[in-house]
């Protein structure tokens, strides 16, 4: 086995889970959340800060990849670790997501999906074999299984199509999966938001097997307390003992809502997204640093942060930076939303560990005051 | 006086000089290439990462800044230093080389320019004196005086009156300028390609008295067979005692002939621009990072650099990040080529200090075997 998971503790007030995932790149605390390096960069940022704001784990795009430079470049300079020179443990997607997301004219069949490139227009196919040689290539620590994710909304017949194909899919990922002893293949569960066929996907995965689980269809345009749902609907029919990774979720309150159902994993592109137009994510709330209001703020820009930006710069210097359109508002926008998502998720680990997570809830949010939509 | 100069030696092989610079924020090593941070920050790197590669003082642009965020804000903020948490010496220039290159509509007078702003059409006024209090309250240790480049070509009569006029623009400079004792006005010497305007402008230059001298209106287009010709007709009527600063030139051949020339201080924006294109300029000769032959070279972009970049990545992945457009691609490189020309110029300092300049050149460009062109 690649990976193993050892649940530390339960969380007295809340039942959040205290973990803790051995990888062969190292151990990482959960609940965790995974800085996304799409195309085996975190946006911006070098690998030597994102060990110096403690990132335990990142996440790259297997379709991205593929695309360019080719999952074979990557295998030749010795997998994904060598070539971005990053040392401790990756996530790989199955392209699954992007497929479905990003390429153009695609045709699903159950072999699996021909689609055309965003970048050029070329035509490819990906399968779940052909998805899993590819991971195997990359040489993540965590690989996912290739499904499809429904769109928001879809009607019930459609989904419920969709994700017994998911099933089938996630099986052949299985048996393609060369590496099982290098690389933990996630499953993947589906099924929109209808509860019953949460339950029918997560039943059908966890049959299969796998050494750890993923939800995914969530954060897809559907309101917050319905993705909440899902999650309760979903959670209870997957082992305890192996991890459990919600995807695509990155929001402060969507982190901790998450936590509290007992999810271990997280990632999201929005802290590196808003950080590059301009939106940091801080203690007291959202900053828009183009706004007016910032030109002669000589504060930092999180007074409770003590992040290499927050300790080095003012508001009206960021604010310069980002209206001049400098390189450096982007890395230094993208380290404190990095470092403020990383430093959440260690206060939560420790409020799991002190049994009192729902009152480190209230706390956050009291100060905090807002949420961060996608769509910012 | 803000600033002594210190001639340490001469090169017995070449007559180059070797000196250093006492400034408010320390001491400069000279002959010493500047980066330039336009807008208050050296694109895509951070003062930290210029002190690592050793950088002395950097350059930073009166026009940009007076537009961006405006001299007021920055002498709020406690001045240039403070505002972008740069603790090494500055320079800036005096705003008249862009004024002439990026304002739009610009009128001359004895009076000043009057100009509209590249960024919004808004109209300004620059004079010798709203220069020199932008540059006093922007507060770098050296300030330039408020000059006009003549373009190239321009005829004889019209590089007369400019340069003329240039000579009572810095005697208006020097007698507004409010903090010699905080800051070194440096006075600049045109005369365009013109031999004898150049030993003129020299003339009637250091004849106001400075403690610096610039030598601007070169790498304006001309061949470099001529920039090096007037450089010759020009270093002789500057005196021994005070440094001489040659702006906006960066190739390591314009440095190496400069030097060799009698030049102490060198500034250009080659280095961070070509980089953000993909260019680096190394040991072995320029390389352009997105060329096919790159794809698969798992080696550094420079086999005799110990920078960063090239300590941690190979061409194949810089080539990756620059053809996926990724910041880290503009990051990487900027410090590579920045390295390469601080180191370049360490290299010079040791060989005038050895007496074999002339060697050194010659060794340095046997394997470098190329000249970079500011068009690039
Ligand atoms: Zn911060
Ligand atoms: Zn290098």
């Amino acid at each position: 086995m690649a990976i193993q998971f050892e649940l530390i503790k339960t969380c007295k007030q809340s039942g959040a889970r205290l973990g803790r995932l051995h990888t062969p790149h190292g151990v990482i605390d959960t609940p965790i959340f995974m800085p996304v390096g799409t195309q085996a960069t975190v946006k911006a940022m070098t690998p030597e800060e994102l060990e110096d704001m403690e990132a335990q784990i990142i996440l790259s795009n297997t379709y991205h990849l593929f695309l360019r430079p080719g999952h074979e470049l990557v295998e030749k300079a010795g997998g994904l670790h060598k070539f971005m020179n990053w040392k401790h443990p990756i996530l790989t997607d199955s392209g699954g997501f992007q497929v479905f997301s990003l390429g153009d004219l695609r045709k699903i069949t159950e072999e699996g999906v021909e689609f055309r490139s965003h970048l050029d227009g070329a035509k490819h196919f990906l399968s779940p074999e052909r998805a899993i040689e590819i991971e195997n290539a990359l040489g993540a620590d965590i690989i996912m299984a290739f499904d499809e994710c429904a769109p928001y909304p879809a009607d019930k017949e459609y989904v419920k199509k969709s994700l017994e194909r998911t099933t089938r899919w996630a099986a052949r990922c299985k048996a393609a999966h060369k590496k099982p002893e290098q690389q933990a293949l996630f499953g993947i569960v589906q099924g929109g938001m209808y509860p019953d066929l949460r339950k029918q996907s997560a039943e059908e995965i966890t049959e299969i097997g796998f050494p750890g689980y993923a939800i995914g269809g969530l954060s897809v345009g559907e309101p917050k307390p319905m993705m909440y749902e899902v999650l309760e609907q979903t959670i209870p029919y997957l082992p305890e003992d192996k991890p459990r990774y919600l995807m695509g979720v990155g929001s402060p309150d969507d982190l901790l809502e998450g936590v509290l159902r007992g999810v271990d994993m997280f990632d999201c592109v929005l802290p590196t997204r808003i950080a590059r137009n301009g939106t940091a994510m801080t203690s007291v709330g959202k900053v828009v640093i183009k706004n007016a209001k910032h030109f002669d703020d000589f504060t930092p820009l999180d007074p409770n942060c003590d992040c290499y930006t927050c300790r080095n710069y003012t508001k009206a210097y960021l604010r310069h930076l980002y209206k001049a359109d400098e390189i450096l508002s982007s890395r230094l926008m993208s380290y404190h939303n990095l470092y403020f998502l990383i430093e959440l998720m260690k206060n939560v680990r420790k409020a799991i560990m002190e049994d009192r997570l729902l009152d480190f809830k209230d706390e956050f949010f009291e100060k905090y005051g807002y949420t961060v939509k996608e769509s910012e």
